[in-house]
């Protein structure tokens, strides 16, 4: 590299985490407001967001930027494509060509509205009222079309806002592919439904919150979660966040009678958090320093969550260890029967707390439903309706209130309408491709989770996955790492297997 | 008012919300730094600091800001002192000519240092290590002086220290005003200190976090404190600190082994709270929209730990309650000793739990020092010695370590070095000077604090003080007060009644 590109290169690198910095102070406005805040200041808070907003979105569209960024090109076509220059300069440009068509003035208003909607959820959620957040909705679904508008040409008008979290994805490819996972899910939900219920009273006998907390502190450091650099506080919706390589936070929430509320979100976020503390710290503050889409960032949360935290040989170790710590309420409670009430499959009505068979289903009510609202076809005003509707069809429950229902994710209510929620699914099948890859590299991965032993797993996923931040996307890294392209069949042999077992289906 | 100088006004004052935003945003950076982020964040915290630093800055020295005063200055001029917008003009034109004689990027560089500097105090002061901070500590005396020279024609290199704090006063009247103050002081503490001390035992006794914090909302709640926008946490060294007009934090720290170190720490804090609170809410993050001086708010704080909180009357109606609170420990303790307990007056090491009387001999200590280390006559190294030395001849206590010795507050390792003691002192005479017109104007005052009830005070503090934000100096807000200008005498009068009672002075 001669001396002017190097010049350039560290004038980029400095303009770009400034941008990032002002990302992460915006992120810890927002953590600040969902943990500690007190009421009064949501008004201020809001006007401080879409000031952040509008400052950061300025420099991203600043032509002194752009113009490093082709004075750089030739640098860029010097190099390997998946060098850490090279791959700078490439997400780079990608996110200043979709930043210069978005004005500050918008992205401000947005932020401004997210925050003020966010706040209002948390008071209409408790108290059931949905026509409390319906005039936000409202606003929030204009600006997610409006958002839309910006990038013409486009296929479908979610398309611009999946690929915000999804980059390179689109409704029509998210489409095709959910039709196929529901296709193959639907007769194993059947199956299973039509076996005798697991029993499941056991997760909702009396477990002090204290107690869920420092079991759950217990196993998220086995996992490999740095306390020294993280912490965890408690949100009406749990979040991971980040405001630098070395302070990524997670939140949780406790149901003193129900279980796995707090432990499987515990498991979860820190599955986010594993991946934004195992990201190469050259990369701190820049586009690269940061998981690369939802889809891939839900691949580690529920491949914590679920692939290691509701498997089997986990339990084996940490059963007898969780019945010390709530010896009253599982003494008389076999890791068997354990085992079986925390995999109990059953259509429910909270995603957040549904089982890995019916999981998917959740989240197709909600990806279909708000590309409806941004085709204009379901009204805000009708939502709730379509949602208890659509329940009723899939999953054979009836909402008995907005609470549980349409008002039960924050989502909606504190970012765009669309472009979020595919990713769940995404993740969920990613993550046992990856695990997959995970077991032929290291095949005694499951073994050392018999013991508490994570480290290979943690190593292998840092390694291939964690590190590279947002260097590959979604699909490039899959293939990457696990040699084959995205594929619903890993997903579906995973869950045949266990579940076939569990419920003993043919 | 005409057409076009409304709409500057409202340029304006969309100009200086930014401003104001930027600060609090730099205020909740600082309040998660000192409460919940853990070590790894420190690095990045630093550097956004330093971001959002210079971007403020750069909003407060923007060449449209000068403009538009200077368009509004006939409008200016046509209204009376004042009113609000002449108040706004004239206070903002004074912070625009002082943030245009210093550098934006040695404000970054300024702020980026005190968050390193403030991560490291917090690790050397409980290792009791004076070199660990003496690197940053000489920095920051650097960054201090290179400031005062920002100023050229200042009387002492200090006054451009003092005036970001207490604008309009200057190191000679500070001087003049701590000598008259010293000689009056040094016989009362000579003649108490010839008298059998205090007994004071009783408040080193056992009291539980836990109930001393329950406690302590009790009574910050009955002063009028509003959780509804605020809020408590703990820190190494409390503080006030504010997001908004609806979020104005305190921070406190408990003693288990020593109750006055949380409860008037607690009693201070509200004291600061209070009179951000209690601003006119047109004011909201504009220049006015911030108390007037360091001074002055000391008064705030001083006045609701001291004249209220360790007053005869108050602990009338609080002592049963606190005894109820911590029965084990106080039920063989009569009123009359708590309160001479409390009000024990003993040379001591450290400043903020020093006695009212001894109090100002501590901050005339720093105060000293300060301006000898800025004159470049006490070198950073020599400090230490310095300290002690100080304490041996003024207090007649040599300190044991660094911990309760020069490393005890937080200032000089968080801050610029000079400009910040004074306050306090300042703070107790304008508070005793404030709360005479207080009673003077509603003579039932004392009365009612034996009955838990603060309301007339509050108002009248509110009404007069708190209400005018930053709308005028020290000194001119003294005099409308109190109708007399800052005076020692009402401070000595009160001393000599207080502890001449309870010492049995002649």
């Amino acid at each position: 590299m001669d001396k002017t590109m190097k010049k350039k290169m560290e004038q980029l690198k400095s303009k770009l985490m400034e941008i990032g910095d002002l990302g992460y102070i915006s992120s810890l406005l927002n953590w600040d407001q969902s943990t500690y805040m007190p009421p009064g200041g949501a008004p201020a808070r809001a006007r401080q967001m879409a000031l952040i907003g509008r400052m950061a979105h300025e420099k991203q569209t600043d032509a002194k930027l752009g113009k490093l960024l082709d004075a750089l090109e030739p640098y860029r076509q010097s190099l390997p494509y998946d060098s850490d220059d090279a791959s700078l300069l490439r997400v780079a440009r990608r996110d200043f060509e979709l930043a210069i068509k978005v004005p500050s003035a918008f992205m401000a208003d947005f932020y401004g509205h997210c925050a003020l909607s966010y706040e209002n959820w948390t008071q209409a959620r408790p108290a059931n009222d949905f026509q409390k957040v319906a005039p936000f909705l409202e606003k929030t679904l204009d600006l997610s079309r409006q958002f839309a508008e910006y990038f013409p040409g486009y296929e479908h008008v979610g398309d611009p806002l999946i690929n915000l979290n999804d980059e390179g994805m689109k409704a029509s490819s998210v489409r095709a592919l959910f039709a196929s996972l529901r296709q193959q899910l639907v007769p194993i939900v059947k199956a299973i439904s039509a076996q005798p219920p697991a029993d499941d009273a056991c997760v909702h006998r009396h477990f002090p919150e204290s107690l869920q907390s420092q079991f759950g502190v217990e196993v998220i450091t086995a996992y490999g979660y740095d306390f020294k650099r993280g912490r965890q506080d408690k949100t009406h919706h749990p979040f991971m966040t980040k405001f630098s390589l070395g302070d990524v936070r997670i939140t949780t929430r406790f149901d003193e009678h129900f279980l796995n509320n707090g432990l499987f979100s515990t498991l979860h976020e820190a599955g986010h958090a594993l991946y934004e503390q195992n990201i190469n710290p050259a990369f701190e503050a820049t586009p690269l320093g940061v998981g690369t889409s939802s889809g891939v960032h839900e691949s580690q949360s529920r491949l914590w969550e679920n692939l290691v935290g509701r498997s089997r040989p986990f339990w084996e170790f940490y059963y007898p260890k969780l019945q010390k710590v709530f010896p009253q309420s599982l003494k008389d409670v076999s890791l068997e029967a354990f085992y079986r009430a925390i995999n109990h499959v059953k259509r429910s009505l909270i995603r957040t707390e549904a089982d890995e068979v019916t999981y998917n289903l959740h989240v197709m009510i909600r990806f279909d439903l708000e590309l409806q609202m941004l085709e204009g076809k379901l009204a805000v005003r009708d939502l709730p309706e379509a949602w208890n509707a659509r329940y009723t069809a899939d999953l054979g429950v009836t909402p008995p209130d907005h609470k549980d229902g349409v008002l039960q994710d924050v989502h909606w209510y504190s970012n765009f309408i669309g472009g979020v929620f595919q990713g769940y699914t995404l993740g969920n099948l990613i993550g046992v491709q990856m695990m997959e890859a995970a077991q032929k590299a290291h095949p005694t991965i499951v073994e050392d989770m018999g013991c508490g032993k994570f480290d290979a797993l943690r190593s292998w996923l840092k390694d291939n996955v964690n590190w590279h931040g947002r260097k590959y996307l979604t699909d490039e890294l899959v293939k990457r790492v696990t040699g084959k392209p995205l594929s619903i069949d890993p997903y579906i042999h995973y869950l045949k297997r266990k579940y076939g077992e569990l419920y003993q289906l043919s």
